[in-house]
């Protein structure tokens, strides 16, 4: 059993900055994301993507926010459960709570902190015939460890960056990669669509095109593909591999917290105030893109203010009896739960003779 | 008559980041603040400081966080009313305002956004003898303009960074800078304390100490300060000089704000609601540390949030009929009124055979 204070359910940048702010309170947090990294969509699907409205920031890539963010809260030190979904919430009798995630994964916490974004990404899932059978068994809607592919032959289908950034990746890593996709054009970023053919004519991508995978075979785990190309049945073939990858974009879905009793207006969860940004449950928060209030604008530099109100209403919860006196950073400097002191250079009393 | 759609009042970094705000509605906006330059505290008390708390920056120097707001905003072509405090308020007709300056600079506007932070920072006036009679004619409590010294011979009071960086300053520029300072220690950055040392050793600073200026004097201009050592009026002397510049702080004044008819509480200027921070008065906002509510934080990255939501609640008062459709500026970039645009690079869609 994981065991925290705050238990933050996405890592996207609003639930990254609540560490943060957790952690100026003395607050432990642990995050569940159901996407292999921390970063949500910003480190998931536009890393290299610039963001212009990010206060103090004429131009951050997203990917370089999210590295920012991770650096900012490394010192107080959040766990991470990651590439799973929360899935079940219990009350206890203390009024805490235990969080149980698809992997059985439980974790242990005083307070919820809702920063779900849109939801979580779930892979599309194409229409092809034993798809799910291979799941785990060599087919996969995402790369976690592309050391698993060293030396594998891959089938990659798709036409957009992921297929093109990842066919690029795993071309000096698995023995063989062939990209597929239904249409001779990709769409992408330029640079991404240069790389390919060149990778192409050296013979380090194989490409079949226009083509899609229609069916997947194997005895116990997945032996190979086989490829429709020109859309005509009679040019189907058989492709042996050790690994198929299908990535056809990922959709956000609200997913299981749906039902877990707390009032969802136009897809996002129901924040009563905009004091501490509290659901309908008490002790469970939501904070950025998840949440709906009147006026609510969906922000980034939305999500960190109320992360920041959040946590000071989690701490009296936590702390019924003491009372919190904000210090600024630039006077009470940032002590990390890893002993790391952070503070301004202290101005000196000195004579001069 | 300067016109403008939102006219901000203090310049810190709400108010500047209000104008990217404002500017991606297409508002345009004009900012008074009594001190002169922008940035508010951050530019003024403490510029070389690090703030940690700030979303996206694990820290960042005070002074750099208002450079990087400056170029954020910079294509928005903010205009500024400098060293000038808001005086007067008048409504109009049209329930638009005209502010007016205590220097009678009149400003036209349909919004206005009250940023002023903890108040406008006036100066400590040391109680010196005949000092408010030669203020503007050799007396000073600010440096706007640094080259009004050159080869002019400048008595500086004071024993803090202020005192000390500007005479490290002025050593290049004036012909004589004396520094007095009724104790022998001086409280500031090591590096300052250390260089007004160095200066003072080959001559380019007088340092006077223990000591006070007790009198002022000069036929219509200054001419000089009358000083006083070890507290001993046995020992005064009388010192000639162009300019007495006496820096011993600057003390936030909510000003002449506080008699336009807001409601106030705790010296700050009540909101009631967080829907857009608006004040009793319709078309007058409060945003960042100048406001107060229920839950109220006095944090930067709290009137980021403030002003963002200002700026929708400001657009639908200026044009009630028109519905605005926010987009990312991922994803519809960034363009100013100066003609430039800033957007993400789009993705090609391209054939690769």
């Amino acid at each position: 059993m994981i065991k925290t204070d705050i238990l933050i359910i996405g890592a996207g940048p609003t639930g990254l900055f609540t560490v943060f702010e957790a952690g100026l309170l003395k607050l432990k947090c642990h995050l569940i994301d159901a996407l292999p990294q921390p970063g949500g969509q910003l480190a998931e699907l536009y890393p290299k993507k610039p963001i212009y409205d990010i206060p103090g920031y004429p131009e951050v890539k997203a990917g370089e926010l999210v590295d920012n963010l991770m650096e900012q809260i490394k010192s107080f030190q959040p766990g991470f459960t990651l590439g799973e979904v929360a899935q079940n919430i219990d009350r206890q009798e203390d009024d805490s709570f235990i969080v149980t995630t698809n992997k059985g994964t439980m974790h242990h916490a005083k307070i919820i902190a809702i920063a779900g974004g849109l939801g979580s990404f779930e892979p599309r899932k194409p229409p092809i015939k034993n798809l799910s059978k291979f799941e785990d068994l060599g087919v996969q809607y995402m790369i976690r460890d592309p050391e698993k592919f060293r030396n594998k032959s891959v089938v990659i289908a798709g036409g957009g960056d992921s297929a093109l950034d990842w066919s690029i990746y795993l071309a000096d890593i698995a023995d063989e990669v062939t990209l597929i996709h239904r249409r001779n054009e990709f769409r992408g970023a330029l640079e991404s669509v240069d790389r390919v053919k060149e990778l192409k004519d050296i013979g380090k991508i194989k490409l079949v095109t226009p083509a899609e995978v229609v069916d997947v075979y194997g005895s116990s785990n997945l032996e190979g593909v086989m490829v429709r190309k020109n859309n005509n049945p009679e040019e189907d073939f058989a492709l042996a591999a050790d690994y198929f990858i299908p990535l056809f974009g990922l959709s956000p879905k609200l997913g299981p917290i749906a039902n877990w009793g707390l009032e969802i207006e136009k897809n996002a969860i129901k924040v009563d105030n905009t004091l501490d940004y509290q659901t309908n449950i008490p002790g469970i928060y939501a904070i950025g893109d998840v949440n709906t209030y009147p006026g609510k604008l969906k922000l980034i530099l939305c999500g960190f203010h109320e992360a920041t109100l959040m946590c000071q209403s989690a701490y009296q919860k936590i702390y019924p009896n003491k009372r919190y006196v904000m210090k600024y950073t630039t006077v009470g400097g940032v002590t990390g739960f890893d002993g790391s002191k952070k503070e301004a250079p202290k101005a000196v009393v000195k004579s001069i003779d």
